[in-house]
């Protein structure tokens, strides 16, 4: 079997590994009547808000295929529907599927902790299979039909346009969902907890509370069904690129390209089955240690993924240790005199490499993947200094404990940073810009695991809802808050992954424009060096973005929370029978009143990412010309991945740090629930939430729709001139 | 007289308004007898704390010296003694008169809030104008006894090493003291806070608090002696380094050099006497406003020294419409062959210019003045959105008040990088790289004038203090506040220009990096281009230093808040008739206390920036060739400034608008004090608090002095080689 279809087959492998799955998770018991009542809200809830806001991307979706249509033809415009419409799909399913097992993971709790684990990770599973299942069968798909039917060379033009317009679909998705489904979830969350723990004193939870509902929507549309759009977006956008850097910069037969070029999919195929082998590993042991369990899983992966890909490199390479190609190191038109000089003595030009080169460098990959989950889990594991220092810090009141979650924000970006830079300096010495590609792919190619980590734990936080909601014994609710705690480090880490593979794949992308560039505009000189202050400008606005974006998702919270508790306190002062419990409260009303918040709220910050780098352009073009023009846009994309990195790590782990700092404190620590420090730890959680679950990792698919746009902007560019 | 000797004249007319206004604060009334026991605990405590802190810092000075002496020579080691002590004499002096004027400003408040606020200005204009007039006579003494006794040219090598040296010598003391000024500052305030407001139940500055005193020394050892050596370095490094990059770049007969290389320093003479003059008229109107009162003398400054520094173009240039000389666009190694087609097609090449287009960047310069003033006062006012949102969004609680400040601080950068970008367009579209430059130095010839808007701060806020435990009428704590709250403002102005001035300056010490490095290494090619992903290894390590130094500095202030705490609660253990008011709390031992903290934490994270720029070039030397190493650290230069000001500005700016929002709050909004709005607000404040008054502040002086020991580092390898 060629490699490619080899990997389709493995794609294909993954849809039906998410059919059957799903079909037990169905399968499994769905709880009393209350309790289904109560998923029935929810889901209903989820499915509104969904179709709403797929209504909206559509609307924009639609735009901007005509625009696309108009400037670059058929091709790029069937791509694009393809990645925006499959985003859309793992989104859905992943969510549909998560509304469901949410009640059946609270019935299999009562009887037993596994019983839960496995009912809520196999919920997951399903999200992360499909996730990596689709994303891997629409480039394959693509790739296959372009190279095949279509008969066109590995590295023709209208593959490269065809892989970008892939990526810009899925991106412009993602970002909606991540931004959308993230108010959504926190506007939620922060507006019940406000009005209902804080002004009428009721636990989480509470059914009379008329947010509860839309509390729980919240965690499937953001937490589910935006962070699958997420991490599509983050796998199409990471191997697509690799390959079209394959394309773009690897001088070889066309035979050796194919290859080349379709490794990272079978890559991504292999892996996916590593991950659903590692699934079946996920099991308590004696110790009981959910973590444990997980890691059990994520571990068994990674193993099998290292002799999985070294099979993959032997049945696609014949021998290994040779020479596969003038590639590497990009030669933007400026420094094509003095690149190789540049490189210095002790350094590989990069011009040349092996396949085991590449071997080594997907190992870093995996070494990375498993680096960045050690390190978030030690920022957000109970176990460790940082989470503690939070909950000492409580003790002393609100303030120390914001300061404290602060400063643990900050550090919290210092050890991934020095992984990434490690892994980009040892990449590039192996293979040059090729291998810091391959180390992203195979980064990536443990997207099915990583995303079953993740979507495990809104299956849990709302298992553990339904359970307090249909009064079920105070044992499952334990369970389920066992199982949620473990679920607000696998969140953080899904993210720090992301943002982590955003990154590395920033070189890749970044040489995807200055090639782009170099083809499209020959007789622009564009000057990329750190000496022109066009360059500055550009890494100014670049690293400006995150920072504006962050802002906007953190006042679109507090907004949107607001109008929940105006909503809410009407709720309770027309109707007193709620208070008393006689009376049922309008969820709807609540759900509505948020997913019309959410969604107005998320347009005008998933704007900016998509019209900054062409105001850019125009403007310093305006002013400077075309050639300044191209270089401070060049220099934004990276200004947008150093800064961004920085913001993303720093939210998502301090608020994760927040969060069980809170759980921490309220597992008996430091005077425990109701005490003064628990007081202050749910400030501190509260101020966590948005930071964790709404900006921080929205900054991941505006990195890269930044970048995808100006790949774009150069290709329309060019079509015109 | 030539424009040096003016120079150094009107620098002399700055200690001489010192000498005399310090007479006029001093004569004025101190107060009873117990104001002036508590004003003596304050200095004493103050003196205390500063003489332990130079000590410490001497030791680090006189090490560097020795390592200066060996590598660089008597010259270097004697010019960066000059900068260490100079800045050393700023801040003392600055406090000096700060702990004298403190007494005399409660007294004068209790006639009239005019007699307090000329008092406090008063003593906050000797500050200011003893760091321009200092830090004027060190580089103009140097720069007039090497052109002139000592014969040299004035872009003469030893002309460059010795300014870089002062500039070091500066930047080096600053970080000590404003981190270390800082911490204690903060550390006393949280901690007083913590265990006077929120354990014991006892108003602020409560003389039954044993941390009051500390509290207090804290406003003048960080707020005035630490912010004074940070603007004296800043003022040194942006003019020192201005003319560097003149002597460096510029190619002209010496003649023209010279005259070249003086106008930033009688520009410099001309703004001292512009601010002088505009200190006169800092006089409340008929509404009272006090930020009016500081605006018109502000804006007076401002106009004046628009025609003032015309004045010195028509004095020193005999035609202002004259090509001054082949300057401008500085050429690494790597790009000599494209720069000028590089610029593209509508953009001057920077190559040539007139003294009319210097003029005009300083013109732009100065509008960047007041357009950071604009904004910070927008952001930080209690008049405006930013503050009333925050205030609004205490009414909901903790987590909303933190919510919606860490909102505003990340928007509060989105203006200030722009007005930055724009600035940087326009000056280096007149005249390149020394357009940057000389529109940073018009930036800087104000610091007199706004270091008085800021030194003002600290005696008003003890004036309020001493007014509370001397138990004065209200009328008088009242008038102490309402000058207080215009201190929030005037002291975030302050934080925002000197890190804006940074990002100007950026480029310009990037500059001098890649021309030193041409001259020094004329064999290594080096390769700045974003495309070298050594580069982008360089801008994410230098983007890491402010998160990693801004979580080293909150949590110092954390840990030194603690041990406060602790002793607080020791005294009020061991001595029951302090809570009684029959025995007088030891306040020395806690100064004591705080004074070893705050010692004992700033010693790692200000070495920080020095060693980072030393281990990233070896061990990128040692792993991929010393071009790489070299294009890091460059690289690394301009990361931290990308990162820095936004993490700065973030700071500063959101740390100013939670404490104003508080004092909004107070003054009777949303509940007033003692509200449940109002406990919100507190949080925020004490978040902010570090924030804006020890990790924010303190990046600027850690961006130059990363920089600086770039420079210092080639000078140093080349003088091995």
């Amino acid at each position: 079997m060629d490699l490619i279809t080899f990997a389709i087959v493995l794609g294909l492998v993954a849809v039906l590994y998410g059919i059957i799955t799903s079909r037990q998770v169905l399968g499994a018991p769905a709880g009393n009547e209350k309790m289904q009542d109560i998923a029935a809200a929810i889901q209903e809830g989820a499915k509104a808000y969904l179709g709403r806001q797929y209504t909206a991307i559509a609307i924009v979706g639609v735009l901007v295929a005509v625009v696309l249509f108009l400037t670059l033809g058929t091709l790029s415009t069937v791509a694009f529907l393809i990645g925006a419409i499959l985003s859309g799909v793992a989104g859905f399913v992943g969510m549909n599927i998560s509304v469901r097992a949410n009640v059946r993971t609270a019935e299999a709790a009562r009887t037993s902790l596994q019983g839960g684990l496995t009912l809520a990770f196999r919920s997951g599973a399903i999200t992360g299979m499909l996730v990596a299942g689709l994303g891997l069968l629409s480039i394959a798909g693509i790739f296959w039909y372009l190279t095949g039917p279509a008969g066109l060379a590995p590295n023709a033009r209208p593959i490269v346009d065809a892989l970008t317009a892939l990526a810009f679909g899925a991106s412009l998705i993602s970002i909606f969902a991540r931004l959308g489904g993230g108010i959504f979830t926190k506007a939620a969350d922060v507006g019940a907890d406000l009005v209902g723990k804080v002004e009428a004193g009721i636990p989480e939870d509470d059914p009379r509370n008329p947010a509860v509902i839309a509390d729980n929507v919240g965690d499937n549309v953001g937490d589910c069904a935006g962070m699958a759009a997420d991490l599509f977006e983050t796998y199409v956008v990471t191997i697509g690129l690799t390959m079209v850097s394959i394309a773009l910069l690897v001088k070889a037969p066309t035979a050796d390209l194919l290859t080349l070029m379709s490794v990272p999919l079978l890559v991504g195929g292999v892996c996916i089955v590593a991950s659903i082998i590692g699934t079946y590993f996920v099991r308590l042991g004696s110790k009981a240690s959910i973590m444990g369990a997980l890691y059990k899983g994520f571990w068994v992966t990674v193993i099998l993924s290292v002799f999985f890909i070294y099979g993959v490199f032997q049945y696609a390479f014949q021998d290994l240790n040779a020479v596969i190609g003038g590639a590497g190191f990009l030669q933007p038109a400026t420094d094509t005199l003095t690149t190789e000089a540049a490189l210095g003595t002790a350094a590989r030009d990069g011009a040349e490499f092996t396949a085991l080169d590449l071997f080594w460098c997907m190992m870093i990959g995996l070494a990375v993947t498993g680096l960045l989950v050690w390190i978030t889990e030690y920022y957000t594991g109970t176990n460790f200094r940082p989470v503690r220092s939070i909950a000492k810090a409580s003790e002393t009141g609100h303030g120390t404990n914001v300061i404290q979650g602060l400063a643990i924000s900050l550090e919290s970006t210092a050890l991934p940073t020095l992984v990434i830079v490690v892994a980009v300096v040892a990449t590039y010495q192996l293979a040059g810009i090729i291998g810091v590609a391959f180390a992203a792919t195979a980064l990536l190619a443990l997207a099915g695991m990583v995303v079953a980590l993740d979507a495990y734990g809104p299956v849990t936080d709302n298992a553990g809802g339904i359970a307090e909601m249909a009064g079920l014994d105070d044992s499952v609710r334990e369970r389920t808050d066992a199982l949620d705690a473990v679920g607000n480090t696998t969140k953080a880490v899904t993210k720090g992954y992301a943002i982590g593979s955003a990154a590395l794949a920033a070189l890749v992308l970044f040489g995807a424009y200055t090639t782009d560039l170099k083809e499209f505009f020959p007789d622009v000189v564009v000057d990329f060096s750190l000496s022109n202050p066009f360059v500055i400008v550009g890494l100014l606005l670049g690293a400006l973005l995150p920072y504006l974006f962050g802002a906007f998702g953190m006042t679109a919270v507090g907004r949107a929370a607001g109008s929940v508790v105006e909503d809410v306190r009407e709720q309770f002062r027309s109707n007193p029978g709620i208070m008393e419990g006689t009376s049922r409260p309008n969820y709807a009303r609540t759900v509505d009143i948020v997913t019309r918040a959410a969604i107005k709220e998320m347009i005008i910050p998933s704007l900016l990412p998509v019209l900054s780098p062409i105001a850019v352009y125009f403007i310093i073009t305006a002013v400077a010309g075309q050639g300044q023009g191209f270089a401070s846009l060049g220099a934004m994309l990276l200004g947008v991945i150093v800064s961004g990195l920085f913001v993303a790590i720093s939210m998502t782990s301090g608020g994760g740090a927040w969060d069980n700092a809170k759980k921490y404190i309220e597992d008996g620590h430091h005077g425990g629930k109701g005490s003064e420090a628990h007081k202050a730890a749910v400030t501190g959680d509260t101020v966590g939430d948005p930071y964790k679950d709404t900006a921080g990792p929205a900054v991941n698919p505006m990195i890269k729709i930044t970048n995808i746009v100006a790949l774009l902007l150069l290709a329309v560019l060019a079509s015109q001139g």
